[in-house]
């Protein structure tokens, strides 16, 4: 046995108390005739006390102790004279009877401290160092927790965990899959999975009546912060449900998790239809941490003879509170911002609401101050506030205006990391139109069910028919997103012929799940939430990285596996391929 | 809302109660003026009845209903003049106020029943109908019981389930790896890992402690009907402790297993080393449920002029308890059984010892009455007991003989499946010599401990030194398998100098894990269990098959997917591929 006790658990309760701990040194410092060591495991730090005048020896021992050598201490728990009110076990001290030195290490190339003088690099080729961490490591508890209550919800309620398969087809109407070949099957190639939609929605056929799986996925695009090769899904289908189950149970399971992970209580989620969100935050996952709805103001703008206005199909404003006061040198890095290209507005007008009263505008010229006090009441805007206004064709401006938001809200400090507002999305659109392909395309797949009050328009106006889809948002991120399915053929072929795809098309594509469904499917829906991201949002993380025990980096690389690598040529034979250099 | 209960919860309790109940249509049957419809769901079968006299409308619609037509029934809940005492619901029927028909079915290829009249194949190609059946999907119940068991267990024990990568570099020293292009670096693959091992003892050197992970891994191997390309494990790994350590925390997580899903008590595991394994059941899984251990007779057959057992290695005998009264035409059986090609043996000799007394045996020629008496003697074989020997080299023979064992223990009735025999098996040995390649091969892996006191074995006689390696097996399955790993690097080295790899190699191979141990990696062991093979076991199956949803055939083919599948020439271009017709 290498131990008693963790380095986490003993208290001033244990004292006199004879002990084995064993863990890494954190620190060793001398003082006097004394040496202290805070040893540390997962689950703490305790402090080791070697001294002189009893053990000669064992404090020569001790002196030489490395950072991150793994040693095992014998020694009596004793209280301890200077307590450590900052740390759990801070009431005691072990004082060491013996030492074993497990293992020495090497001087570690980065510090294992909370803030660490490793640069993202360094910690990544050593990232087995920088999991020692507690920073990070605790993220991967956190994980490890919300996945495990996740289960416990859907266990209770009688979901079934069921694993499909990670060898599958290949999907069209998705993202790039990545292939695997097959050397049993030469020239063939199985894809890994996207999703597991197919496989889930077969289940419902089945009989299965609640499925669940917590499940890696990929998909092999463009990299990003919030996007890896292989991501984590929490993916849920039930049967015989409507909208409003889904929506009720799985709100329940966000809010048990919250409770039982966070011990928060999170009210009833607000419903916000996507017409809804879009006008109102010019997003569908809009951060509601904070308010500072859009304002819109066409029509106040129009016919006073300024053309960018006068031209605009859309303007519209925020109200940022208590910003009236910005500097010129504040308001042009607000417009350096909204130009930026990824944003990609033309320019920002502003309206000042200066605490005295009085207006100023960026469109003086154009609009007196009785009319820009039309468009301040319309914000309801108050003295000292600031009124920044976007202008042009509708959509793009509401994502320029919804960045200029997010931009303020961030500013302002009212993006808490450890506020949480959750709300749904619904009622997206069950099309949308791609104008260089010129045909409409499924927003969620094509296996989501449109309103029963839209199915008329969907030979009318497919752009109007709202689907019986839904998204989770919390604090500006989308967690989870799920629908209704169809399980009626007829329909189903009716969304096939509105998507352009002849019955061949749609029978060599999907024919397999279309015949599935002539066998009684029952009707039924689901969601699938993106567990890194849920886990992100918890630990008021930036990057979903730092909730991944082993990452990729933006090439998709793992850089210390070193991974992708080249294979042998006799692999490559056996399974009939050859790389082409370009 | 589309019911109110489920199909198999309405009971006494619930009389006149108003109930919505929705399921597939199992069978309809008409009897006088009534209509009698099985509902069937996930939870069960409740009796629907459509009385002509008082609803003749409905009554029409009822006798129109299909085998596995989708439907939705209100009606009140009753109690059965007629009570089926088979079904939990059998004292209670809906008497019908309404009928939906939520999706109609074309008749199934097979029939929905215990008992089913479809063949392999066609069962394959409709998975998704073959799931219905209460047997195929009450083994995926299990497998989702014991999948949240054994979580359940380690969480309480502070395991931590870390996901680990699925796209990893390609290891060596193991079996074929899937491999999957990467379009982001041209050349290079990815691997499928057929293990976490690397990612569990880097998270040991990262501090985790306790890591599990219930993981799906890959190995592109030639299929059977106990291995798939993709498998499940249960993967867990300790920091700070030995081999007692393990045993005993895995041996209760079998015991929790087996109390909570299948209400049984298990005994502690008997232990067994490997060599005793093999010298009494020729196998290092040996099936325990019943007896008859291997007797040797060498020494007893030798110098009586027969010249089979005089050239022989090795002689060994099974004592087949009243089996005296086989008759020729059952031992022939017996004969062929050993000289098939898989087995191997070159004839089978046998002694009967009749129940009066008196001795008889296919070497009658060379051994008197008082010779085999001696046989029977040592086996402790009784009148009326039948003695089988074989004889040869003794590795061949044992493993013959341990395969008539298992022909017999089935012939006679000892292996219940519903009878568990627990058991480890430890003590392997670290190395095995392939006589091809000249060289000593990892046993285990080569990360696998040597047991301390045969460490100075490994430059004189490495064939001689036991790992600290495990089996966990029941029933004659290896259900899992684990061992302590080395963490000091001068035993790693020596390890590595002993399997014939050069510094360099050793480097260039295993680099990334040697590196990773210099920063204080700690004493640390695990285990992984095949979950496939465990719910097989559990279920009391024959194939791992009938425990996993979408399985692949032995051409690692998903008949249903039609997967494996070309791919287009645009995303073989993208990944810089080419195939190669042969």
């Amino acid at each position: 046995m290498y131990r008693t006790n963790s380095c986490g658990e003993l208290r001033l309760a244990h004292l006199n108390q004879e002990v084995t701990l064993a863990g890494w040194v954190q620190k060793t410092r001398k003082f006097g005739g004394m040496i202290f060591v805070d040893l540390r495991d997962r689950y703490g730090i305790t402090q080791i006390v070697f001294n002189q005048e009893i053990n000669t020896q064992l404090c020569d021992q001790a002196i030489k102790l490395g950072r991150e050598w793994v040693v095992q201490v014998k020694g009596k728990v004793t209280e301890r004279s200077n307590k450590n009110p900052n740390l759990p076990t801070g009431d005691i001290e072990i004082i060491a009877a013996e030492l074993i030195v497990l293992n020495p290490s090497d001087t570690p190339p980065f510090t294992i401290e909370e803030d660490t003088d490793g640069g993202d690099d360094l910690r990544m080729k050593y990232r087995y160092l920088d999991l020692r961490r507690t920073a990070v490591r605790s993220n991967l508890e956190l994980r490890h927790q919300m996945a495990f209550a996740a289960r416990s919800y859907l266990n209770e309620r009688k979901f079934m965990e069921v694993e499909t398969p990670v060898l599958v087809g290949s999907t069209p109407e998705g993202a790039r899959d990545f292939i695997v070949p097959s050397r049993m099957n030469p020239g063939q190639f199985y894809a890994l999975p996207q999703s597991p939609q197919l496989f889930k929605q077969l289940l419902m056929v089945s009989g299965f009546d609640r499925y669940f799986q917590i499940v890696k996925c990929y998909r092999d695009e463009d990299l990003r912060a919030d996007r890896q090769p292989e991501f984590t899904q929490i993916d849920c289908e039930m049967s015989f449900v409507e909208q409003e189950d889904i929506l009720n149970l799985f709100e329940g399971l966000t809010k048990y998790l919250f409770k039982t992970v966070k011990g928060i209580d999170i009210p009833d989620f607000p419903r916000l239809s996507y017409a809804d969100a879009m006008k109102r935050y010019g997003s569908d996952k809009p951060d509601t941490r904070f308010g500072m709805p859009f304002v819109e103001i066409k029509d106040l703008t129009t016919g006073k003879g300024f053309g960018v206005f006068d031209s605009a199909e859309y303007a519209g404003a925020i109200c940022a509170a208590g910003c009236a006061s910005y500097t010129r040198k504040q308001l042009d890095e607000l417009t350096d911002f909204v130009k930026r290209p990824q944003i990609g507005a033309k320019g920002l007008i502003y309206v000042r609401y200066d605490a005295d009263g009085s207006l100023k505008s960026s469109v003086d010229k154009f609009y007196s101050a009785d009319d820009l006090q039309k468009w301040t009441d319309r914000a309801k805007a108050k003295p000292g506030d600031l009124l920044l206004v976007l202008c042009g064709e509708t959509e793009k401006t509401q994502k320029q205006l919804s960045e200029l938001r997010l931009e303020m809200g961030a500013r302002l400090g009212l993006r808490n990391k450890d506020q949480f507002n959750c709300l749904w999305i619904t009622d997206f659109p069950l099309l949308e139109y791609d104008d260089e392909l010129k045909r409409y395309f499924a927003k969620h797949h094509p296996f989501t069910s449109p309103k029963p009050e839209d199915i008329s328009l969907l030979e009318t106006s497919p752009e109007r028919v709202r689907a019986n889809a839904y998204d989770m948002v919390i604090n500006g991120v989308e967690i989870g997103g799920g629908s209704i399915r169809i399980h009626n053929s007829e329909l189903q072929k009716k969304m096939f012929s509105v998507l352009g795809f002849s019955d061949e098309q749609a029978q060599a594509q999907f024919g397999f799940l279309m015949n599935a469904f002539k066998y009684g499917a029952p009707p039924h829906g689901g969601i699938a939430f993106g567990l890194d991201r849920f886990v992100s949002v918890f630990a008021g993380l930036d990057s979903i990285r730092d909730c991944i025990a082993f990452p990729k980096n933006n090439s998709g690389r793992d850089v210390m596996f070193d991974a992708p690598s080249a294979v042998s040529q006799e692999q490559l034979d056996e399974l009939h391929l050859k790389i082409v250099r370009s």
